[in-house]
């Protein structure tokens, strides 16, 4: 606890710490500004969590497609309030060779216009939908704001991008309520807590009818925006012409959505996770889950223990665990510990003298830190049970963390203060006017991450703050990235 | 073979037809010319091919990393010849928004210079090496020459470049010894032949000391490069300073190869095994490995039909095969034998009234379109030796056509006839000058390929055929993509 109030204001620069020196992502060097290299370790936390996020979206039938990366600028301006909320955000490719283009081509933002245009020409009837798309891809954007380390980036190099196609708005209403799903049971399996809101009108995308947004608080008590769901409607349907023939045999525009998480998924992970040690990895998506320890006996590894050490590492490969030996000579057991931890291996096996005599190994765990004797026949239920309390024990612990940083209030002036003094979620009873949620940005001096999916009760009978007509419902506040 | 002929003249037809029709790749609909949709069918045999170049590479010790996409313009230019064999097909990023760029910034047409600057922050000691990364991405050519879908692309999709690093030069042609056996595996798993040459130094990566190269000859005799491996040298450790400690504790330049596949084996995959029916998929590959087809008893699938059938697809899934049922009611059998013949799915099953009774499948083979009865408990063993079956007559079928297109002569006019009335590969004694190999592609009208990686035993004591010297290897040559 002593170490999270220690964070508030640290965190950004522990962050830096940790992604640097635990090779995960090299951020501030290559010369564009914005622009990072995803290094082997990192790359493989970022590929255990693309598997899962592919399992969630392909057992529920959607398909992954690859669209090209440039979009010519007519198509990316076809829909009219889309362009107006990109527009200062495009690059622009203009020259190919010492060739000047006859079209600007923008390195896509993001691909409702691209796929659109292609749908207008492989979907014909209601018979072929819902029709569920994704891809995972970089989008660029031509940041105005402070650039940080796969929160704020140029170059989004990881941005799954899901898109669907209806016969009517019924059904899109379906799929935003089924895209939160996926997006509840994928920051699940990775312990992150989430709060749900709808943004406010005046903050949804580009084009859409309204936007769904998932939001974290992190360890500094700042609002992390983490995934968000639009319904689309019938905008970019309209403006490319993406005409289905319905049940009755009329024609009409066919109705979208679409749903976007980014490399922001890895920065929680490691963030809402880690300690003053650095990351503290869930187990299904540690590239190491178990690193083995030798510890030498009189200075060096001798023929019992390497031996010994094998059985380990080949009866815990044969149950399919992910493991690592460090075996390094020229290190002491220590720094090992300290770079493995840095890491955040979930569980370190050490085994010494004692361990090859008894037949044990003993089991660091990394969230706890705590260390444990096991039987080697017990080895393999341990380390299972042990997996699944860390995931429950990270998962519980960030949770609390999100929860202690929502703070419900009736008075402006509480609201402002706790914003001031500790940051996290504030919410507020509201009547629902653009006006009066701008008003309280102003007053809170905080941005508004819209309202619960759902009217909560507490905010009956109570008067929206600004106004002091009633509260239809509540409007959350926070200081954000 | 009749077949075979025909495809010499209508291969880029059928090639059109095929990943449009079975809906693999989306190319020439897309608003920018060059650049295509990978479609959820074609993406998953995509995917499989890539699981397969992964594995190989990640067994070697390959890690997998991901650069950003633009590379500034002065970082592109600091190794000169490397310049040189590119800018004309640079594409430009020159505007964020409104603002033009200070720096102009080049869409990656390969990355040598952008990973060689992150390796000079990197790597400081010969202790780090041998180190070899890799990346799976998107590479853009302003191509000046006709685009083509999946072999001649503005926006080449599945770009695998890997990159290695040394401390000496003996080290690199380790590597490229080592590179040469990965790329022999990932082709022989796909059953895709190939021939390797070192390409003469005319026609070698910009900036490497040589470049060994991987052909095949497609259906209409032309000749495809499917992959590269380049000792690079220290030409671009210099450019950026990538200097090391040697063991003996001086400083040197670090040595480098580096070794790429592209979208053409994806396109290869499909032509050398596919007929006149579409595609031909190997079982490692394919999307749907085995296709149920439950044929209606008296107008409809009965009840007992349809639990046979779930009986045959639980048995089949749990034994890990990739499974689909094509129950759709409104589509006659044959239309569906066609549609998956087309797609190229290996095994058909097809279960009607009398497989219910006898307990029995009727097993349909896409490759030579042989129908076995087979009893139900025998399913999985038969299934397991077809698709080994199918495995090795694809890959020999495919190896015949291309050694049947290599043809070995001493004499000029005969390679000429050859080459204008068959194509294929003509292989000629070559005294090693560049002045007479130079002068084959003009005598000839081919393209020089290079030469074999040893001295083939027919051309001692024969004379090279431009200058009548001595032979000391030989030099093959085509009519290339």
């Amino acid at each position: 606890m002593a170490s999270r109030e220690k964070w508030r204001n640290k965190y950004s620069e522990w962050f830096s710490w940790l992604i640097s020196t635990a090779e995960i992502y090299d951020y501030g060097r290559y010369p564009v500004q914005g622009m990072g290299v995803w290094m082997p370790y990192g790359f493989k936390i970022r590929k255990y969590i693309l598997d899962i996020i592919r399992e969630k979206l392909d057992s529920r039938g959607h398909e992954e497609i690859l669209l090209p990366l440039l979009i010519p600028e007519d198509l990316l301006r076809r829909e009219s309030e889309h362009i107006k909320g990109f527009e200062a955000e495009v690059y622009w490719v203009t020259h190919g060779g010492d060739t000047p283009l006859g079209v600007k081509l923008a390195l896509r933002p993001t691909s409702e216009t691209s796929l659109s245009y292609m749908e207008s020409l492989w979907i014909k009837s209601y018979k072929q939908l819902p029709k569920k798309y994704y891809q995972v891809v970089s989008i660029f954007r031509y940041e105005t704001k402070a650039t940080r380390a796969m929160i704020r980036l140029r170059e989004v190099t990881t941005f799954k991008e899901a898109h669907t196609l209806h016969a009517d708005y019924e059904d899109t209403e379906r799929q935003v309520l089924e895209a939160i799903e996926i997006y509840k049971e994928i920051y699940d399996d990775l312990g992150i807590p989430y709060i749900i809101s709808k943004r406010p009108d005046w903050d949804k995308f580009a084009g859409a009818l309204y936007t769904i947004a998932f939001d974290t608080v992190m360890p500094d008590g700042r609002v992390l925006q983490i995934g968000t769901v639009h319904n689309l409607g019938q905008s970019f349907t309209k403006a490319f012409e993406v005409k289905i023939q319905l049940e009755d045999g009329s024609l009409d525009y066919a109705w979208q959505t679409s749903y976007g998480i980014s490399d922001r998924i890895v920065a929680t992970l490691l963030s809402v996770h880690g300690d003053d040690r650095g990351a503290v990895l869930p187990p299904n998506v540690a590239p190491i889950q178990v690193v083995v320890v030798p510890i030498p006996v009189a200075g060096g590894i001798g023929e019992d223990l390497r031996s010994y050490v094998d059985k380990v590492v080949a009866l815990l490969k044969s149950r399919g665990f992910r493991v690592h030996v460090d075996d390094r000579e020229d290190v002491r057991p220590g720094a090992k510990y300290y770079e493995w931890e840095l890491r955040g291996v979930p569980v370190r096996l050490e085994i010494g003298g004692r361990e090859v005599e008894e037949s044990t190994v003993t089991v660091a765990r990394r969230d706890t830190l705590e260390k444990t004797m096991v039987k080697l026949e017990e080895l393999v239920d341990h380390l299972e049970e042990v997996f699944e309390d860390i995931r429950r024990n990270l998962k519980e612990k960030a949770w609390r963390f999100l929860e202690e940083n929502v703070f419900r209030t009736t008075s402006l002036e509480e609201a402002r203060k706790a914003i001031a003094e500790k940051r996290g979620i504030v919410e507020l009873p509201w009547c629902g006017s653009d006006e009066c949620g701008l008003k309280m940005e102003e007053l809170i001096d905080a941005k508004c991450l819209g309202s619960p999916l759902e009217r909560p009760s507490w905010v009956r009978g109570v008067r929206c703050p600004v106004c002091g007509g009633g509260a239809v419902t509540s409007m959350r506040l926070a200081k954000t990235y």
